[in-house]
């Protein structure tokens, strides 16, 4: 079967290293112990390829076509980063860190070490001409930035026409630290808006507490909301009513956030914004009417994450005029048992709440095989696959083949 | 790494064939939609014994050595399953279903016929002599029994000394419904003690709605529950509050509850675990401060499982006197990255993080190896692997070697 590429929103690639382990911390404490000492090491190049080569590899063997990354404060581990991408095909946006405040001795940059380095970064990324990979302008979250800092970023993105990319409204102990840090400003999302980072090319990740004023400034900026469900489940003290936020007409896509997702897989991401709906379903206050079933997931995890990149008019769905990047997906793999009776809409289901990298037999970026499993062979003539009904109300559409 | 063999304490054979798909209406009407006729297709010998080879194929190749199975009406069929599991090697708890109220005209027992076919299905099973296999006293659950059925089935229980399952206040449409039928009893629970049914060979699925006076009862009578996170995610109206359950001395084991639940992996059921765990750490009335996390899962995978059966001193842990039911895992295959500083706590993290059916490598129950993937060789001189330090509290023991 024939998919479009997944998108994830919301990766930190230097946090691969501990994947699948580490979940057992709030999250300030959490970023203490594991994640800062992890980044921390990528100031080596050497050390910050061999990393990004490990995660690039392992999205794209699980069929992530296009990343939002986040990458550390160090410019010349950035760079690498990029230039890695670029030759492997990958559809990449990354972000070189920014954090001024509130992190360790060695791992924290000056306010103009900050943003210097981040129009160095821009400026290179651009420099490299390639059309699949992007900077992004990336504070890491409120508590790690100054309010000087915030403001110079909001005028790079600016002057740069840039992607911005930030975590907001997160977990409780992170809203606690900005509330003491600026009593005055109401939330996450007025300090970032009058930092002037909020446009149709942000994306924030996670916002399981923004309030209703919050989430209507968004639609108005046209800025997108990460969801990242696994993640959620460890840090969020909550868990985000998407279904609800998406009828209100916000922009959600999902990421996994590794690695405080401890699952690099977009079909992981798709199951457990199904299990995070669910769970909506029987606790107030976010108790929610709405349906978000797998084909939802299914739907947030391609065209969400386009529309929220602004590239849905080059992929998120397979059209005639789109870039080719695909996932061929082999149901009859791993631990799924195929019958007779399967619709391909029961395969694609199976496959959504089954289905693991092993599924995953090629991977296209703009027409380039940019994976194939060891077994992995193209049919010459195959079978027509149907299009998937749409049995679900707008704004959904599918684009299976 | 050598694990003890993971123990499914609720899981529906028939359902097998639907496995994946179908998550899509609340309970009762999904049993009228999918469960019936899919059960009552294998009154037909021939196809019960297609879909039972399926389901204890699939189920060793995911580690599971014990499982606790629901099978049909179908006296027949039932005992083929049996013998299936006999001839194949699996530790199997049968239970050929009791239903004479509430079930379709072609899926449906008189009350004689139910319990005639069921102590004949006990003397069948027991008459294979293996000691593998176990008859099950098995009502479906309190809708679909009359009370005369209960109170019989009770006295078969006590008179065979039989192990008892069932499922117990699991969703609000199924508790109304018993409500109705029963105003003046309490709860399920309240029920099945009344009929006999609860004693230490009894397992129940689901729980979620118990209060604690049920719970009371429950470890009063040494009845276990068996916890099924990802179909409750989907069916039971809330999260059982397993941390809290556990802390209060009531035996609790997990289970897969194939089809309701879409996986037959047991690494699903314990990662789903932990993830309905941390969903009652955020919402009220089940807020809980107890700890659960994948060591606590692994524990009730495994030794969790063992004890609601009664057989915790033969297996449950790979200790000198017991059974050898263990499974091989090889952390380094699928998804899963290992680097050089893993400790083997971190390899077990990531293999119930991350694994599946393809991490399984080989799987053996009384000594017999009852499936090898492929490439799976022993090592004649392992490298010892240190056993796993117990960093939680009582009442969790580890058995990894
Ligand atoms: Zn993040
Ligand atoms: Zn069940």
């Amino acid at each position: 079967m024939l998919v479009p590429g997944f998108i994830d929103t919301h990766i930190h690639a230097p946090q691969y290293s501990y994947t699948g382990t580490a979940t057992d911390l709030p999250l300030m404490d959490w970023l203490q112990k594991y994640t800062f000492p992890a980044e921390s090491s990528l100031r080596d190049v050497e050390t910050a390829k061999r990393v990004y080569s490990s995660v690039i590899d392992r999205t794209l063997r699980n069929g992530t076509t296009c990343a939002l990354y986040f990458a550390t404060i160090h410019l010349q581990s950035c760079i690498a980063f990029a230039e890695l991408a670029a030759s492997r095909g990958q559809r990449a946006y990354i972000g070189k860190v920014c954090m001024d405040s509130l992190a360790p001795a060695d791992y924290i940059e000056s306010t103009e070490e900050s943003l210097e380095s981040t129009e160095r970064f821009i400026q290179s990324v651009r420099g490299l001409g390639s059309e699949l990979v992007h900077p992004v302008v990336t504070p890491r979250f409120i508590p790690s930035c100054s309010m000087e800092l915030l403001n110079g970023l909001g005028a790079l993105a600016d002057r740069y026409d840039c992607h911005v990319q930030s975590h907001i409204s997160e977990s409780l102990d992170e809203i606690a630290m900005v509330k003491s840090r600026y009593p005055h400003l109401k939330s996450d999302t007025t300090i970032f808006d009058t930092c002037g980072l909020l446009h149709d090319k942000t994306i924030m990740a996670h916002g399981v507490h923004l309030d209703d004023e919050d989430l209507r400034t968004l639609r108005q900026r046209g800025t997108s909301i990460s969801h990242c469900p696994l993640s959620n489940f460890f840090f969020a003290d909550g868990v985000l009513p998407t279904a609800k936020i998406v009828a209100l007409g916000n922009k959600v896509a999902l990421g996994t956030d590794v690695a405080g997702g401890y699952s690099p897989s977009m079909l992981n991401s798709m199951r457990n914004a199904v299990i995070a709906h669910q769970v909506t379903r029987n606790f107030a206050p976010i108790k929610s009417d709405e349906l978000l079933d797998w084909r939802h997931a299914f739907h947030l995890a391609t065209m969400g994450g386009a529309k929220a990149l602004g590239i849905e008019g080059q992929v998120g769905t397979l059209e005639a005029g789109k870039s080719f990047d695909a996932v061929l997906l082999d149901a009859a793999r791993g631990g799924i048992d195929v019958w007779d009776s399967d619709s391909s809409m029961h395969l694609l289901e199976k496959l959504i709440n089954l289905g693991s990298e092993v599924n995953v037999a090629m991977v296209w970026v703009k027409g380039r095989l940019v994976h194939k499993q060891g077994e992995a062979v193209l049919i010459d003539d195959p079978v027509p696959l149907q299009a998937m009904e749409d049995t679900s109300s707008a704004p959904y559409t599918y684009g299976v083949c």
